[in-house]
């Protein structure tokens, strides 16, 4: 996993999808690289060219900074690129490079390859936090907490289900983006109007044997104005974001000092432990994840609150890509440019949140004991929904719900106030419609269709 | 197809998806009454419950605006739909009405089912549309007009290539879109707190005849606060707004008075002829589509703005369905409360664009005399590629760019100036190198390709 | 107050800000008169033409969703809604109809008439809130609570401190509002390009004096695609909408069943109660705000909910009326239009977070004990920074940070792990400096400045 | 103007406004430095520490990578930047560092700093924009051109009223941001919790020195959940991209190869041409701004492009910082790391849009030859308004309308089709009516408003 450096890399560029100035170009390169290749494969160019360009196209040939700033005489970087790359190459392979191409099949494609690298590992994070997830959701299948709507108090709950429920979604959001990943990162190739012209009429041969050498899907048509496959993406891609915020936000609250039923672990994993490792001895010692600068005794749900530092971003890019996608005629003039940065800052903020998320699943602390503590001391109150219906059967729906209501507010223990409040349950009716454990419907069957969905998945 | 009513519904409101007040409570309703029924069918009800709850649950039944006024008192309107259910009701079916269900479970399954009728009209519009551009693409196969890059005249395509494109993108926006709908409208049906446990044992079965009854798949969890389906309809609708979006863009921009290769019939289709010829009675005849109040002359392209009015309000509906997926434990306090209305949104304004793309479709006439004319005064200058191809191959590629380049802004007729400055093309060849027809690569072969994917995915 | 009307109006339509079709259509008419008016003013309609103008100008005169259907054929609605004033109106009136303007004349200035009407309200309420905020900062100066950071336990402050922060908000939100309100809502008139020339010479002051006749300022120039004081309005009221939200957000926290420091009132101010007892009664009674269908017991934050289901929609509307302010040429094709809902949500749904953070902040039940109980939980700990603060200065900075944390992390009781660690500091220090009172800093100082610029901006 | 560096700094990254990481620790550090002065200034800190840490606050005295992995432990990367503070500084100076804040002080008081500094060269760019326009404005009072509503030819209007109307949007984007930036940007100050306790007593004098040191305005209370001054920032940031956007967008419309009326000057600004020239000798030499990689004729409007390509990334992000204001209780989990970044891309855009604008202004080729041939060749149908009004003077306002629009509809000469259909006007009548010059309305006197208001906010 490469460092994401930078000051803001540790919380925004964990996971390694490296959209960096360094992998756009060599992304760039590796277009053109292939296209050269192709070219030569399809008798377009000498033996050797593909070669030869191919030995050429390496980021660290050029000078990044100079591209950048002659990309102003153009408004992108491939015009000053193709120049500085026919500098490197003898005059036969120069001639090749390029050939066919306009500045946007270069961009456009280089922005599938950024984001083939970046998903995998997106998906590679998703997987694990969902196999972590399926380990949570099999142990605690018998941890019974209460279940919390509009952040009250409602009815007991698994803790097995609600790690279900993240389950649930990380799989759904693997194997969504899994699909937009496969099918709809395709070269983008078309020349300078979309009809390959310049290459006569091997221009169709060329895009797939393009296709064939980045091992990308072709299209059936150039897509240089057709921009659904980029929104299909960014949704796939908020569909991951979404499925690590809502967990982030369950830890944050469950984490709270008054709640402590769960709390995110302090050892950062195996694979952060390097990176901290490393600046903590630089800095002298002493520094443990979630520990914050003027409060000592504090333990900060740090991967929940760096998750959430991510996916709060994702909306608005979002918005950006799906409002870019109104692209005029043959190319736009600045809705495709102003794709670039959305696409970069969503690929690696997703990878991020899946890694920080994988990472706290791997190390939160489950503790059942307290669970159990802020159940009992609702004193019974979550089961007024059991008693309501019990009571309901022999009353009537509306008194039953009016008798349990004055029996919660009464101020009295909510045992005793039921009791006095009606004849129609005994005693010991009233304590089994009190017990938690008998009021757990399908929190269970749930569980296990859960379980059953991510093996299926999953199978490994 | 429904009137929309209301002083924007003609704009906005076209194409028949129906998210008035009235349609969500006849959607809370039919939930409802498929529960009730579901009970029954589950032995949770005596017989004839169902009936008599599926009898009462007509929207005409209810106060809308008084419902509205009691969702004040718990922030959305199925407490007071239930109590104003129960006052219709007898004793015996009033107690199964709403049995085991919670507020959200109403509501999102009155949410799917309304975007279930929703996506039906705007599917069919997508395909209606794309049936046309596959008729424009094919008419206009051999049509030549001038491609066009950062709004400047760049090399020859076809009109059939632009027409392909537009179809390549309504079939994706079609086949994404019915994959979600297929797939992602499930029934929400889990309790107070995703458990149903109310139910006791009988919950999941319940469940699974509730979802027989609305017609809508099951889901294995409830997903009451893991709401991935609803980010990936929206961007599925995001999807279909920008491929509609994009063609709205083109014909405004080749619909200019200065371009005018493209303009919107002034007949509206069938559908929009019964509304416009009873407004146009009533208000004393004479008005035509496109006709501006001020400027008699005009000819606005007024479908491809409608779209854009619609379109353009995409982006940022999506962003809130996005953001709001951040869901606190087993109900959101706000998060879910605000999806109601972006979602109606999304999905009237979808089908909005769709029809009107529909309709815009249908009438455009395309004068492939004004693109030949716009084509020709451009004096060859759009061969400039094609020549610069053909000097590169003789003097080298920097060279050849640089010496069209000065001959294309030499101020002279393109073709003498290049004439003049090479002896390396023939007279002959200059003129062959600045035939268009001769430059258009693979625009036939591409124009084919789309219709036989149009052919595939719609065989009808 | 208006009643909002429809099926979730209780929830996003309450304050008041009325953007019905029905008001737009009056807004419109409104400016038809008052350039009826106007024109008569300039000499340019013959005396009494303005007075039959605007009695012909009544929303209930025309038929709205006729209207809507024609705006079909023109994509607005205003040439439907000119022929049908005509209609009304006798030769002479019916010249001087609309003279001189354009669609976008009326649409953009009524869209300044509704603007004005729903900031009136929203600034009502955000006064109201802040005064009501105000008396809770008074009330709890002394109201010592623990103050929580990242969601955790931090150190002290005082809940009169927590409400001076929302104070401060609120009334920056209010000036914000204010200022927008009094000098960018101006009268838009420009005819058909924006040179007024229809109207010859008379052109400006026409424009004077329809300004004059809607009280409205006039613009130095038309501001047709110069959209920027839309923005700003939007950006005025996205800080209105942060400013309610952020209350709402704590309160929904603060409320939680594990913490019970605030809790919102159970009975709805006066305005909310008279639809609210209309309500009850034709329901049969019984309903309280904050109940829940399925658990009698429970107390839902509700107006907390209903405003963070308002202010979560105000994001991406904004972003819509940002986007569209790219707008061609004297008129945008689509752009234009797609400001019309969106500026009408943003409208609503600020006033209804305004009005609901009123009403919440009007019925706050805060519970001093169990601000103090929570705070005493934590045994000291809270304390943590300053007793590291009094150890730093005898020990260093990092060795102090490190025996404190340990201490907090020793599973002892805090003030036990410190005298055993330490002997820096006597028992007697020891309590001191775990005693909250002594460390809340300028909590008071901060509040009374919050108090007195609330009585500098609204001295009444 | 620093280099913005990077493979598309030159299209994004223009202006000079730096946000990079080492700005961002450069500002970081001073906030720190500025912290030590007024804590020595306050006498609590030994004489010389204020100038210590100062000499060692140099973002060339760390490690920014390891500042950044070390970040991961906390969410940020204040911490591990305070114990390197803390390695470089003799005892006491050290003990003071920090002393009384805590990160987020650091980091919300670095971003105030940011943003004053990039909105200095934003207002630089805004106001040579506008004195640019103003120039435009005056020469061209006298120049007619068509207008164009909704992409059709409308009615004359005069190129320096176009002028105006950017002029008076530039002034007004300026006013707004400089207000902005005068009020808005104030120091953060308030310790863990908002009640800076750890400084006992000394808290706001501290605070009140700070803002001293670093030259900002103080706030009255800390804001570190209030972020209403973060969206007025974003709202004026919005209002100058959407200024610079509308300009861009008509160029663009303008320089359109079948219309030519506006082009895009050849050679870049001399500020652009240092960094162009390095790339071009670099590179071989050749490159002009504008020129496409494969179609030496074209001449692309880059900087137009640039400034959409910025402008449309803003309103996502505008989203992203409003829905970030909803933070929780002291400080926000996740809510406020998510608006680093995007606050970063706003003032960077928007800097570069600026900097794009002044560039294509200043560069700008009007062709009043070009305006006047393509309203010729409108044959007077942009009359059509002119006509009307006079018709309809004589045969009352629907009969006029429907006249005229069967002679613009007729295919005949507009002249001719006028003069057979009606015997209301003379010929001489028709050729008065049709003469733009005449029908110009009040564009000279706006265009006279927008310069003297120009004059009155820039007096230099």
């Amino acid at each position: 996993m490469p460092d994401p450096g930078g000051l803001f890399g540790g919380v925004f560029g964990r996971g390694g999808a490296d959209v960096s100035d360094t992998a756009w170009l060599q992304a760039m390169l590796d277009t053109e690289a292939a296209l050269a290749r192709a070219l030569e494969r399809a008798g377009l160019a000498a033996p050797g060219v593909g070669a030869a360009v191919t030995a050429a196209a390496r980021a660290d040939h050029f000078d990044l900074d100079d591209l950048g700033r002659q990309a102003a005489l153009t408004g992108n970087p491939v015009p000053a690129l193709v120049r500085a790359l026919h500098a490197l190459l003898p005059p036969e392979a120069s001639a090749a490079v390029h050939r066919g191409a306009t500045s946007q099949d270069i961009i456009d494609t280089a922005m599938m390859l950024l984001a083939r690298a970046a998903t995998r590992t997106t998906l590679t994070s998703l997987r694990r936090g969902a196999d972590t997830a399926a380990g949570l959701a099999e142990r605690h299948q018998d941890t019974i907490m209460i279940g919390r709507t509009l952040l009250q108090q409602a009815v007991p709950v698994t803790f097995g289900l609600v790690a279900a429920g993240w389950l649930t979604s990380l799989d759904e959001a693997w194997a969504a983006l899994a699909m937009t990943r496969r099918d709809r990162l395709t070269v983008q190739f078309g020349g300078a109007a979309g009809t390959l012209a310049s290459l006569g009429a091997a221009g169709p041969r060329v895009a797939t044997l393009l296709a064939a050498e980045l091992d990308l899907p072709g299209s059936e048509l150039p897509w240089h104005t057709s921009r659904l496959r980029l929104i299909y993406l960014a949704g796939a891609l908020a569909g991951a974001s979404a499925a690590t915020g809502k967990i982030a936000r369950d830890v944050t609250l469950l984490a709270q000092s008054e709640i402590g039923e769960v709390r995110e672990g302090a050892a950062p994993s195996a694979a952060a432990a390097g990176a901290a490792a490393a600046g903590a001895a630089a800095a002298g010692g002493g520094t443990r994840r979630g520990g914050s600068s003027a409060m000592p005794h504090k333990h900060n749900p740090v991967a929940s609150i760096a998750i959430l530092g991510c996916t709060k971003q994702v909306p608005g890019l979002v918005a950006t890509m799906i409002a870019a996608a109104e692209q005029e005629h043959q190319r736009a003039a600045g809705a495709w440019h102003a794709e670039w940065q959305p696409l970069s800052a969503l690929l690696q903020l997703t990878a991020s949140a899946a890694s920080w998320c994988e990472d706290l699943l791997a190390g939160l602390d489950v503790d059942p004991a307290a669970m159990r503590a802020n159940l009992d001391a609702a004193g019974g109150l979550p089961m007024s929904e059991h008693v309501t219906a019990l009571l309901a059967a022999k009353l009537g729906g509306p008194a039953a719900h009016d008798l349990v209501a004055d029996a919660a507010a009464s101020g009295q223990p909510f045992r005793d106030a039921l009791a006095q409040a009606t004849g129609a349950l005994t005693a010991e009716e009233i304590d089994a419609a009190l017990d938690p454990a008998g009021y757990l419907g399908a929190a269970g069957e749930f569980t296990r269709r859960a379980l059953a969905a991510h093996r299926r998945a999953h199978p490994g």
